[in-house]
């Protein structure tokens, strides 16, 4: 059925008035590289909280950082940057819902380039020395911007979810996008990735953030991701839909 | 397909008039904290059922209490406390819609303050020599209540479920909500961590409630709330939806 | 979507023309108490089959009985008593519905008393040596009836499924209804617990329906019911939803 | 959602002005019987096919016959004889749309007439020397028709899927329809069974229909039926429905 | 529900002007043969990107080729040939809709001929030494030009999926189309069987693919193909319907 309640709300706090902004997109899937790696600039850089995405498409979560209530998905801005970053994962039903509320809302903003961070899962990841990182480009600007920062060019790959249809539609809207990732686990957070992923981001955006402080933080980001999306999922049990309404385990 | 029927109805049979009212919520989620803390305080309060919830988003469930036929989701009040409590869990395609209704109807209560009372799933639970309490207020006022009756503030973490949406809504309609839960079992009934909770409402609510009373009960309440959702649930089976209709395991 | 198929059709084969009668609904639940102990009920009183309820929300099936083809949900009336009973499982997508349809059905006959025949389940079922018998009244004039009969009155519990809609329903609606219910078996045809239902009806109808003539047809049902069960269950195979149409596990 | 392709056609490639003709039907249920006898009868009578059924509701399969692109669920004629056979089970929620399609072309035909065959499961099976047929009439003139040829009426049972819901019809409609069945494995295809069912039908249809060369092909119809459901049943894999779109197990 | 976002769109970057072009279509179904085959049509002859098919019907996935952006459904021409290849199975909720808007479009090019290239799944394929070709006309034109060529037609079978459904249109809407298949594993990509499509292919296009370069690059493709579905099903995962929603196995 088609709601209003299943819209989706972009809200600015404090209305973005920066110019030719450059735009980070941080999501959970691979390996949290994208979650990760963003949350890593807005913490070091300090970034500021203006705004938060909400939507009854997605599950009911709300977070908490420093006590305060959060929505899940949310919009940080510093000087020339906005971070996006969301902390639950997009569900599937909602990806090309978003993505076109993101993409209408990003235009506005008339970006310099948005960055999308993500994981690129390899098999033998635990086997690598350290992580490849690769790029794509939406028009031959960004793909310029790639070459100068001497990144490697993903030449053939698959990508899916909602970075692929933002991909996609940047072309389609003229919206100069990169995706930027690194080889990671598939199915464990993968700090190291998300180090080699802000390594690159420095150069895009002259940027200087700390990757050692994220390396020795690693194990700690592990605990703290696992533990985010475990009680993510623990809480998440005992609200299935009625039509398969079944207790919580307990009561077997 | 949008239905009357689909609506949630909140009924008050006896009209509730009662001047900046504190309301306190309980549903059955982790550990069924919600809901043993706030039986306990109806019945320790001697609280008057004076109204209910319906809707056909619930599963057709109807309890039984002193032999009065009774909604699964009922409303008490007595002095200047409301109590709203559910017995079945809530099914996820009826949260946001639950979540509105009861925003709409207390609001016009215009409550003094909302208590959500409930579990936080913790891992190491059954190490624990007391649980830990902690609670979210939505505004200043609220976190200062909490302050000045020295519970710990949650910093960090995530709320899943009614409650979360509850509280996001307290915040952008101006509701005065506290969110209250300690440390508690995820998949057990856990009247000790309810204790707790109750310990800290007597500070919020200026009540008396008996926790001793409470703890001594652990056990007949662990094997009622057990035995309550075990009958809810084999009496659900049986009723599958037409599409996979099959058979009671007997017939197998 | 909302199609007149999608309606529930109650049919009179021969106008009902009772003056206040007694319904009795059985339908197959917990231990098909309620169905064991209405169809006993009819064919002792050799009732006349009057009509049958259709709707394209229950499952695609017909029965026969003595060479005829019937809806597996039927209606059947004597002398002042009428009996509705299912041979199926209502899915739970045509509860709400088929309450509304009975309900309002049941109301045009202005009924003296309208008593649900049901199951308790109770897991040490095996070790009673006999069960025991509950009633819960939905007005202060059937409260009365099961204390006059000296029935014991349900005090606490849970009901789930059409009968709890039912029973939710009748009060609202003022119509004088007595789930009756005896301790079964869940997952076994429990005609024991259904003999002892029909002892307790014998008193609500002022019958004299032979009990033991149940008993001894005990392994005799216990056997039809299964099969009919399992004819039910095994025909059901093979037409699944087309989304994910398998082939009949023979040719895996 | 209701759209014109979801829709069930019923096309007559040759229009069909038999007068009252006998119509059969086989569907692939209990152990494919209607099927494999229905298939017997249009091979022996060199049966000629004059039209098909369609529907979006049906899954995407073709079937080729002699190098003939055909669909699945077909319409065949000679002289006083119209055969419908299906190739593909029914999917549940196309069941009452194409029984109403059926019946509103068959009606038409005003047949003398309608015949369903059919498998009826039964446990023991493998055991049986010889098995059982039984004939359900929708009306008087039926049931004489089954006396006449000493076919036995089923007294009682359970009948699902289409040709439930078309006996149903038949009767509110006036079809005068006969259910043949024979006891058949449930599981595998059951050529002995439909054997029993074609000795009955010759008799229904003063046919001559030989039952020995089908026992004779039945180790061959059991492979060239199990091979038909295999292909199929592969062929049918890797089309998932997107939301929950899984590659081909290979990818694993 | 039905939405604007939903239709399939086909889109010509270039405008194809060629007249009366042979249309080959490759999907990704059994063994990967379509895939294959049509994939080294295209490398071998050097074809040209002109347009490619979106639709949000399809899983969100785009794939790189050369560092370019692309939809997994795209339209290569070169000289009178036209090939349509997917790299992404087809949903089941999308066949029928993507076959129309298919047949449409290519109607609309007054192909010549289409040719579908497909895998016909054997269980002895491991043991076979060379496997056989089969091909499938809609009309007496396409059964001529099989025969010239020496292709064996397929005379009895069951074709399923969206060359199904394609078929059977091709039939009703008068196109030109042939189905070409080899036999082939159905779990594994099947270079080997894609080669034999590609020999008959030759014969019908007049063309001359190398079918050694395709078997000696079949380890090769085989481990690409894999690792192409590989990337995607992995992708994939962490995107479930929200009400469904369930963290990767990593928090589990």
């Amino acid at each position: 059925m088609l709601r209003m309640a299943e819209e989706i709300k972009i809200v600015e706090q404090e209305s973005i008035q920066v110019k030719s902004p450059n735009v980070v997109i941080g999501l959970p899937d691979v390996g949290l590289v994208g979650l990760i790696a963003t949350m890593h600039m807005i913490e070091t850089l300090k970034m500021k909280l203006v705004g938060y995405i909400e939507s009854r498409l997605f599950p009911p979560v709300i977070v908490l950082h420093n006590g305060e209530i959060q929505s899940p998905i949310k919009i940080y801005a510093k000087d020339k940057n906005i971070a996006i970053v969301s902390e639950i994962p997009i569900p599937s039903n909602a990806i090309y819902e978003l993505t076109d509320a993101l993409i209408k809302h990003i235009k506005d903003w008339k970006p310099a380039q948005v960055i999308l961070l993500h994981g690129i899962p390899v098999p033998n990841r635990l086997n690598l020395e350290e992580v490849k990182t690769y790029a794509i480009g939406t028009d031959d600007e960004t793909k310029k911007i790639i070459s100068d920062n001497k990144i490697e060019h993903m030449d053939t790959g698959v990508i899916v979810g909602l970075k692929a249809i933002f991909l996609w539609e940047s072309i389609k809207q003229d919206i100069p996008t990169i995706a930027l990732g690194a080889e990671s686990f598939l199915e464990y957070p993968d700090p190291g990735a998300a180090a080699s992923v802000v390594e690159a981001l420095n150069k895009f955006l002259h940027l200087d953030l700390d990757v050692e402080a994220l390396l020795n933080r690693a194990e700690e980001l592990r605990v703290r991701m696992r533990d985010l999306m475990r009680r993510t999922q623990e809480s998440m049990r005992g609200t299935q839909p009625v039509r398969e309404l079944e207790l919580p385990p307990m009561f077997g």
